[in-house]
């Protein structure tokens, strides 16, 4: 019975995901879903992007949480429409709420939309938005492990983004495991390390966010 | 019906918990549930531990994660014995798994049992394990707004640890925020500013774990 009713779930959403993959595509938006651990820094990078692209592109945000408005606000600080979801305990948004959000931000064509899901690195990548891009950060002092541990998060990413590289000189953090980690459940998606606090790395990201 | 389900899997859980617990109880094993982020700290804290208290205590310890057996591997190295317990998927550890892997380890009385939870901030708290305490690792670079966001994990745990304090200062974190989004929540549980990495703060901790 539950398996039952966990079909039906999945089933409502993919269905909703699909409706939701056609909008973003008919309107030329392009929807990045970021995942990542709590405090991999997810609203930093976004805010990183935002610096770097508000003159020259259409951005809006839905913040992703179990409770609290803070990225949000944090956000519309930098004079971006952000809308924020509280999940009240849900671990991931899906596709139903993203529905609902597009239609309260009223989108615009040609726009960048970034998802930033609820913080943990399990069930968010289980259920599809429908967005265009799948982005996984993990952070330097999470450790150099995690893609052997959460496998289905880093076999799920379009892009995969090594953030906080400013603290590498003060972390035991083996970069050739980590890569080896995501090449044996990931051979496409291109890495970028960055950091948020110095811009490093921000630039290419954002290059290949453009040009993709 | 979905609320059903939920209500009948969460009671069979409270009953296999009320046994667990009862049995911890019987045979003095202290047995602590430590929930944090994927990276937090979780299995270098317990391998601290271990090194100061491994001469003086029996010690056992079950891993929980989604896959791999990294963590129970670095713990046996250590000489201790360790059960690694892969969820394949779920985010959190319940009554029944524990109830199993103690009847695995054939656990003697007077042990102290670390049960390391699967890494999220979220899903854990709702499972209540049986457990002596519930331990929650925060660490230095997952900034110091998440007791506000992920309010149930700070407000079932009756220990908190701050970890990674080696970091501070390469990291915009503001304790005095830290504390009060703790106490905002939970005005009982003791803190410990720790660093697995210099060993500062562990053996305060460790002393309040052996003497309450």
């Amino acid at each position: 019975m539950e398996i039952r009713i966990m079909k039906e779930i999945m089933e409502g959403n993919d269905k909703l995901a699909g409706e939701n993959r056609k909008f973003f595509e008919d309107n030329n938006i392009t929807a990045v879903n970021i995942m990542a651990s709590p405090g991999a820094g997810k609203t930093s990078l976004i805010m990183n992007i935002i610096g770097i692209l508000k003159d020259q592109k259409k951005i809006s945000v839905i913040e992703g949480d179990i409770a609290s408005s803070i990225d949000a606000e944090k956000i519309e600080k930098e004079g971006i429409t952000a809308l924020q979801i509280n999940t009240g305990g849900g671990c991931h948004l899906d596709a139903n709420v993203i529905k609902l959000s597009v239609e309260d931000l009223a989108l615009q064509k040609d726009t960048l939309l970034f998802i930033e899901n609820v913080g943990n690195l399990i069930c968010p990548s289980a259920f599809d938005l429908g967005e265009t891009l799948k982005m996984v950060i993990a952070s330097v002092p999470e450790g150099h492990d995690k893609p052997f541990k959460y496998i289905s998060m880093f076999e799920a990413a379009d892009v995969i983004v090594l953030s906080k590289k400013d603290l590498l000189p003060y972390i035991d953090f083996d970069k050739e495991a980590f890569y080896k980690g995501i090449r044996a459940v990931n051979q496409k998606a291109p890495v970028f390390e960055i950091s948020s606090k110095t811009g490093e790395g921000v630039k290419e990201l954002v290059d290949w966010l453009v040009e993709g």
